[in-house]
């Protein structure tokens, strides 16, 4: 698709603002029958619901739930199958690591062994950050031939690990035994690429244990979800767009970055992203924001909490007309249904609205509602191309 | 696709009609909310699509907009991702010209250079089409090795440039500069197998200079557009088809011919066009017939123009189904919302018609009604496999 949509791209003065609402799709509570879209008082998203193109999207496939990383690949119009961003690479994108194509990621846990080197906390006690930070200084002092190696703190017990260099491959075993009693295992390579890269590691682990034997209880470390960062195309090149991104969250800051958009200076509120946005308007195309406050609830459970927060965005919206965006799509990364407490695989709401999208005069932008939209359930990585065409910034296709 | 269908072909007597209304599908006019084709009377139309079987058919992809080429290409059952006509060979198509597999056509202008061979006009001063036709003979007495040279005039500076021999690559670069005060640049071949005919160009380009030194202001060519023309299954072979098109318009002839039907004489009007289709009605199993008036009001932003030339086919249709044919199709090659006065992204409508097609009983013919159809929406190089089993002429896959 993006090989597809390139070479179309035309240039244009048009802006589009892409607003995604962290786990905006849910479920009917089964006392009222009714879902959190339903039970808010939506009055401005509904207005511009009836005058949109509206639908569903699903980020990976059917009964699949997206992570937060394909969640927001596919809205970016990657399709994540495609383009994989693995687990070490988000905890490093969760700490807005700089990653660089070619990186190898892992998730590091401090942990403590006994005498003999079995593992008898694979959390170390949950050590203070503080000494998180002190001991990761430590082990950022180990050299291994070829490689640059950088280690990041993360919170108590957890790290990040990246090595940087050429050649590197990314499928490697885990070293934690999941169990206590055992000893850390050796990473072996899952490809023949990979086969250099575990035995650095390897190497690391030892440097580690050296460096560590009086630390404890953070006396050795365990490493998994390791990943290689993907080279993907950066959206700003492959769209033609001025593309930046306004997310309170690090995680989204983080997966923006990756794409290679701009990540602008914002507060911790959705308040403070908007005013973000009036801020930078001149000087962007494309605008990716981001709304925490739904997944947050829907993640608790909190289905009247999800309501909540979807009527604070819901009073927010107008300032984003305000600045009569010439494309406005209201959609999320996954849903995260308050009655299911967690991420779910249901499709998502969408509406796309500007002058060439069509009114689909729906009533309320729902689950439900969506389902007859014109838009139809389609891949999250359709979405790009309708906004693209929609903002007048695709020429056609064979003449 | 054409793969799996065309060993399920079975002989049969059944006659098809697929009626292209070039860029019939349209977007809502502000003022009233509806449509071109919710505005128009369209009675015969409306008491057709109640009777058929109704969806929307994408072209290309979500938000790629089709040119004529793929969405024709689309509707005769070949992915037009995959089957690529480029703007040398549809230029060629355009003055239907006999294009054979493996030609490569380039768009041709004549252009003023000064004396020191830097463009001054890149249209020649608009040389009126007389002196094109006389100066492209001078340019097709040119004899290159190995090759055959066609130059045929298309109007005004324009012409066609063909060459035709074994082993010839199609990725060119252009030698237009696209400024004024620049020397035309020389033809680079963009792959190896291309690279012979990149010599090969550059040497007409200097015989072209030679020849055309006392022809000011035509006194250079500029070339682009550089394609070659795929070899596609031929129509008639795979689908088991006696197939004819019926066209007006010389672009349609052509790619009618490119899939291997047979072009049938008509006159310039839609009339004529029916007219043709009733002489011409035992002779042919499958019949392309081609609508140009919808395409050129949209194009022109005209709204009323489109309603009007949607009512005026409207008002032929009977005739065509006084032939009682066991299949008829009505659709278009791509969307021309007059209110976007350009091809656009939007899914077309379709119906289907024949016994055995099911009624979706829809009241009207359109984008919004078409949407509830039982076809869904589905990409139109699915349309000939579902016409051809409508008309009985596909066995089981499988036993």
């Amino acid at each position: 698709m993006l090989d597809l949509i390139a070479p179309l791209v035309v240039p244009g003065e048009t802006k589009i603002v892409l607003l995604s609402l962290d786990g905006l799709g849910g479920l009917a509570r089964p006392e009222t029958g009714r879902s959190e879209l339903e039970t808010a008082r939506l009055p401005n998203l509904s207005r511009l619901a009836a005058r949109s193109a509206c639908g569903l999207i699903r980020h990976v496939a059917p009964g699949i739930t997206p992570g937060s990383g394909p969640g927001h690949l596919g809205l970016f119009g990657y399709d994540p199958l495609q383009y994989q961003v693995g687990r070490g690479v988000l905890e490093a994108l969760g700490i807005e690591f700089d990653l660089r194509g070619g990186d190898v990621a892992a998730r590091g846990n401090f942990c403590t062994v006994d005498g003999e080197g079995l593992i008898t906390d694979r959390r170390a006690g949950r050590i203070s950050t503080e000494v998180c930070v002190r001991l990761t200084e430590r082990l950022g002092t180990i050299r291994l031939p070829g490689v640059e190696v950088l280690v990041e703190p993360v919170k108590e017990h957890r790290f990040v690990l990246v090595l940087r260099g050429a050649g590197l491959g990314g499928r490697l075993s885990e070293t934690d035994p999941q169990a206590l009693g055992q000893p850390p295992l050796p990473v072996r390579a899952l490809d023949a690429p990979s086969e250099r890269t575990a035995a650095l590691v390897n190497q690391f682990v030892a440097e580690a244990k050296r460096l560590l034997h009086d630390a404890a209880p953070a006396n050795m470390v365990l490493l998994r979800g390791f990943d290689l960062l993907p080279k993907l195309p950066r959206f700003p090149t492959v769209f033609g767009l001025r593309a930046a991104a306004i997310a309170a969250y690090p995680m989204y800051r983080g997966l923006a970055k990756l794409v290679g958009m701009d990540v602008l200076s914002t507060g911790t509120t959705f308040k403070d992203e908007i005013a973000t946005l009036h801020e930078q308007w001149p000087n962007y195309d494309f605008f990716f924001v981001h709304y925490k406050d739904t997944d947050k609830a829907g993640e608790d459970g909190d289905f009247d909490a999800k309501v909540a927060a979807l009527e604070r965005f819901d009073a927010l919206l107008p300032e984003v007309e305000a600045l009569r965006p010439d494309v406005v799509v209201v959609t999320g990364d996954h849903a995260t249904p308050a009655i299911l407490a967690a991420h779910g695989w249901q499709p998502v709401p969408v509406l796309v609205h500007g002058r060439y999208s069509g009114a689909d005069g729906l009533d309320t932008f729902s689950e439900r509602a969506c389902r007859t939209g014109s838009l139809g359930t389609i891949p999250a990585f359709h979405l790009m191309p309708l906004v693209m065409a929609n903002a007048l910034r695709l020429t056609k296709y064979g003449a």
